[in-house]
């Protein structure tokens, strides 16, 4: 691997808790912006920490309206106990979806299965890190969310009228594999990012991964209109599920989302969906040999990648290897080229640079 | 499309019902697996009918101590006031799952979200069947279970040490489609009795679907020794999670299920995960142009197969129109090869064989 710079999470969370507030959010807001952007980098998810965080927020967010700092989370009444309806009032995503799983913990921990759905919502980021978090407190964990963009087209379609729409779980397998199972990822083949990187770098994307502007497929990356979803009409029926929620939630039309500029009477909002489960609540206490419920979780995992399987990764597995990786070295592993990033978010708002010279570096 | 028989739904009934009670099951048993089975066949679903039905129950089920007729359902207790944690005592499933989904609506219209969790489980069949019954009466439903064999090798790895374990999502789509949306199919790219049709047929796999015994690719049906997940880490991802929920509810290690005779002290049974949500629970109040929950559904729905997009399909669409086709015949469409295996049955239970001449046919 390349050599990276080793940030001290304090030094890092200072910046990007400033860089928050001098956009108008609120000290809770920019402590929870900033401890998603550093357990993204921790766990060497490089797309979508700090930096992409705060570009995001700048292109639809905060700059434009679709972010609204120190908007309150209003809670709907309900008749449903283990339910909570919250209008998120375009709040930070990343305040609203660690709140949303801190009370959905609340909730399971009572009915054991609990569900938040959340409207009126901006950007999340990295659903995997929320449901890393339940799961590494003991809990399975589930979002969902409608993407920014329709940049998908429906399997058998030609029209791009979906997100890239992500699905987040988490499972609680501390004791099994020393780490929480974090299953993540959009579904779309690829992202459009990857399209962009392809480019760049004068490569073929794999069939089956994107469309022209005339809808017939392509896996030339200056061809490419819009994307399609994995495994055919499998991702196909995954993505429809996040729109179909956001519908029942109070999502608009998919191909109206993002817009800076709404059409008249659409909302352009994304939908959060939140679901936790209490594993005791799943418990049917009959494991072979009296193992208790995590010993046979356990046993099930190493029986999985036994027998040869040895070279079988679990989900989650690198971004473990990332975290442990990122605490070896006391910090946040970053390129020289990011820490120049940053080094320009310091200057304008009139901080100190961090001094490349004293950061350790990380081979 | 080929002739098919028209036979009365009274008569499939009859005939399925006295098969499973001359094996055993009682009265309700025997009605639960008629329902499923005349529910598949009327929705096209020919891999999952009566006669797959019957014959898995002779393979594994109550021939072979896999199924118990009569066994009762045992509720645990708990102190998780929206989950239930049943041990079904290896019962038919079908009659485990309708109950499950009748349960799960119960406490859905008090909590807003259930789960049933289900141990020492056998074979539900048709996980379609039992959401599609949840969306047509206007909830969100959701099911997996751990397939009986282990035929599925993980992401990376060469042996198969997973089920081909589906999952099923039911959405309650009448208003928006005519029909409940229903998302079901299993988490290797193709199945087993797909491999063996190929082979029949001389014709390639696609690729990425199988290996060979040294865990290397294949497309030659000849040579398939195992599956592999669709979409790669994503359709492992979805696999796991039925093998990981089952080791929570009481399944044991996965390489050792579906065997007639279990390995000393580990059990051979499947897992069962169940969860109904009702729409209300999710209501944000706050729809564009004053739209219903509903309405809003139907507008998302046109939204995405708008836009040159008239060709895609919503999943559950098929087995839609097949029930509409059963429905205006009036009855269950069979090729006469599987007339002739009913007659089999009939035959074998001492009971009047189904007079072809006498049934109408489908062109």
């Amino acid at each position: 691997m390349s050599d990276y710079l080793v940030i001290p999470r304090q030094q890092h969370d200072d910046l990007v808790i400033a860089a928050y507030q001098s956009r108008g959010y609120d000290a809770a807001e920019a402590a929870e912006g900033a401890k998603l952007a550093a357990e993204a980098a921790r766990h060497g998810i490089r797309t979508h920490h700090a930096l992409k965080a705060l570009h995001l927020d700048h292109l639809f967010g905060s700059a434009t309206g679709g972010c609204v700092p120190s908007a309150e989370i209003e809670v709907l009444p309900s008749r449903f106990p283990a339910s909570e309806i919250w209008n998120a009032n375009k709040k930070l995503g990343q305040s609203v979806a660690y709140r949303a799983i801190e009370r959905g913990i609340e909730l399971a921990d009572q009915y054991g299965i609990a569900q938040i759905s959340v409207d009126n919502a901006f950007h999340y980021l990295w659903g995997g890190g929320y449901v890393m978090e339940a799961a590494e407190r003991g809990y399975l964990a589930y979002t969902n969310c409608t993407s920014t963009l329709a940049e998908v087209v429906p399997f058998g379609g030609k029209f791009p009228t979906l997100g890239t729409n992500p699905h987040s779980w988490g499972m609680p397998t501390m004791a099994a594999s020393g780490f929480p199972l974090v299953i993540d990822w959009a579904t779309s083949t690829v992202a459009m990012g990857r399209v962009q990187a392809l480019k760049r770098e004068g490569k073929s994307l794999p069939p089956g991964a994107a469309v022209d502007k005339d809808g017939n497929p392509t896996t030339d990356p200056h061809q490419v209109s819009s994307l399609l979803p994995f495994g055919g009409h499998k991702g196909y029926g995954l993505s429809l599920i996040n729109e179909l929620m956001a519908a029942l939630i109070g999502g608009s039309l998919p191909t109206h989302r993002g817009r800076p500029v709404p059409v008249a009477g659409e909302k352009s909002t994304s939908a959060f969906y939140f679901q936790i489960v209490h594993p005791d609540a799943l418990n049917g206490r009959d494991f072979a040999f009296g193992r208790s419920q995590m010993e046979n979780l356990t046993a099930v995992v190493r029986d999985i990648l036994g027998h040869g399987n040895e070279s079988a990764m679990l989900p989650g597995q690198l971004e473990a290897q990332a975290r442990k990786q990122s605490d070896q070295h006391g910090g946040l592993l970053f390129t020289a080229a990011e820490v120049a990033e940053f080094n320009e978010i310091n200057r304008e708002l009139g901080r100190l640079e961090w001094d490349l010279a004293q950061l350790a570096v990380a081979k």
